[in-house]
């Protein structure tokens, strides 16, 4: 098994858009910078969609354009539609930074897609064909997440073999990588190894696979490690478990970055990120926010081995 | 693998001993009602320790006596020295049902052992010899559990040496099971696979293996996984999360067991317990408790793949 993994730190975007309360765009480019200093290398900083349907979302471009021109680190964009991708295309106008990534999606599910994205399955599929090609044509990094992958909260079951489809047709646009989203937390390991088997069986080797769990039901950190198991090269996680879930308000949402790399440290897989320094940031900001963070982590502290 | 693991429900006891107001011996008593009611075959019900030290546990006579005589259910007192053992043992007196089993524990540290259980870990293997031959000489079945086996608050790393040590040591009392204990939530899935596997490769093959874990860094989860998948027969785990840690004041206890449950039953491994009928008593002992449980499952609910 590989001695590394990455991690996608998402808190300033998945962590925060479901926050009733404006965050500043300040206290995001501190958060944002924060998580740089702690060794975040690749970090979802914005989501390229209407502000009037998700109003913590609306300075997108600000936030942007106030992050540090730091090489060796990338930002990524949310992208849910073709307009979104054109935002992440002109965050780069005038020689500016931007973000490096657009981070497409579509959801493995008519319903969900609908009310989510408002397009079913075969749209997703068509209208993420050009959003891919587009991000890659002006030379963006061009990358997929397949929603709902492991349930969803209107069908229930999700098929594999829809979410194995889903990826060999999304593969034909050349990601650079698909990602697989648990976005109501209802997948279990047993699950998350056969299904990560199955669309790596039918990618081409150069695509990487991200995962992407939700803490919702407690098994997004056995979910976490069962993914590395199945080879999976990246993960998401979100500083302090920030990210509610709209279909389950009184449960916390992302893994937190924290508990996700007291898992790794512990387990001698290289993240590149520094727990103390994290414990630091959630600390820092939960004051912000008022409360504490969902992180276990945040809360009980590391483990020195060598007490 | 298994299709089927055994839950022992630990709420009444590991859960509740180190909450600062006394729960009421009828509630008590109408939780393990309850967890019987959804399910639990194997139950912790008191543990025999001196009222001034654990005042939670002071009612542990008047518990034991207010349980129902049901066959195929198995009550366990924790017995952290003879006089544990002997008090298991006067349960019975006049033909009484008791405690079925005598959970006996010893602590895998010298420095914990000792402000624990006033005693080293030389000192904790003779008196759990003496109570395992005397509870098994009682007609009890006896078992034990190797605490702090992932880690000690004190000492740091616990050398998994030490522990196959001690199980091997303790295997020549013949106890029924003996069980390995993250009592301050520090271990992973890797240490929790390699520890059970030099465990089990040293113990006779009729000593049943049983995993404790505390879920106070967000590995408890992941740790049961790997657990099952390492052939570990029995679970431990408390209604809601209950049990706080002492050595991390602001962390959850045990795993949950509604969240072990969601976990198994959506893994296809029975454990014979309802998971609907389990969030229920979730919330019923939320509002005798006068706050939400830390269960996730409690708070997300469950999930029905055909919605």
């Amino acid at each position: 098994m590989s001695t590394s993994i990455q991690i996608v730190e998402v808190g300033a975007r998945d962590g925060l858009q479901n926050e009733p309360d404006i965050v500043s765009t300040s206290d995001k480019l501190a958060l944002l910078n924060r998580l740089i200093d702690a060794g975040a290398k690749r970090l979802e900083i914005a989501s390229f969609v209407h502000p009037g349907r998700v109003p913590q979302m609306a300075d997108a471009e600000a936030v942007i354009a106030g992050m540090p021109d730091l090489p060796g680190v990338s930002y990524i964009g949310l992208c849910l539609n073709k307009r979104g991708v054109l935002r992440a295309i002109a965050s780069r106008d005038g020689g500016k930074r931007g973000v490096d990534e657009a981070g497409c999606v579509m959801v493995a599910s008519d319903t969900f897609g609908q009310k989510n994205q408002g397009q079913t399955m075969v749209e997703g599929l068509r209208e993420n064909a050009e959003m891919l090609r587009l991000a890659k044509a002006e030379g963006l990094v061009a990358q997929v997440t397949i929603s709902a992958a492991f349930g969803c909260p209107f069908e229930g079951h999700v098929p594999a073999q829809t979410v194995v489809d889903i990826a060999k047709q999304l593969a034909e646009s050349g990601p650079a990588e698909i990602a697989l989203a648990d976005t109501i937390g209802v997948g279990v390991p047993a699950q998350v190894s056969d299904l990560f088997g199955r669309v790596r069986a039918v990618l081409p080797p150069e695509i990487r696979l991200r995962a992407h769990f939700h803490n919702t039901r407690n098994t997004g950190i056995a979910n976490a490690w069962a993914a590395y198991q199945a080879g999976v090269e990246v993960l998401d996680s979100s500083l302090g478990g920030l990210g509610g879930c709209p279909f389950a308000p009184k449960a916390t949402g992302n893994i937190a970055t924290e508990d996700l790399v007291f898992l790794l440290d512990r387990s001698n897989v290289a993240s590149g990120l520094d727990l103390e320094k994290l414990i630091a940031v959630n600390h820092w900001f939960g004051e912000i926010m008022g409360r504490p963070l969902p992180s276990m982590v945040g809360k009980a502290g590391g483990f020195k081995a060598a007490a």
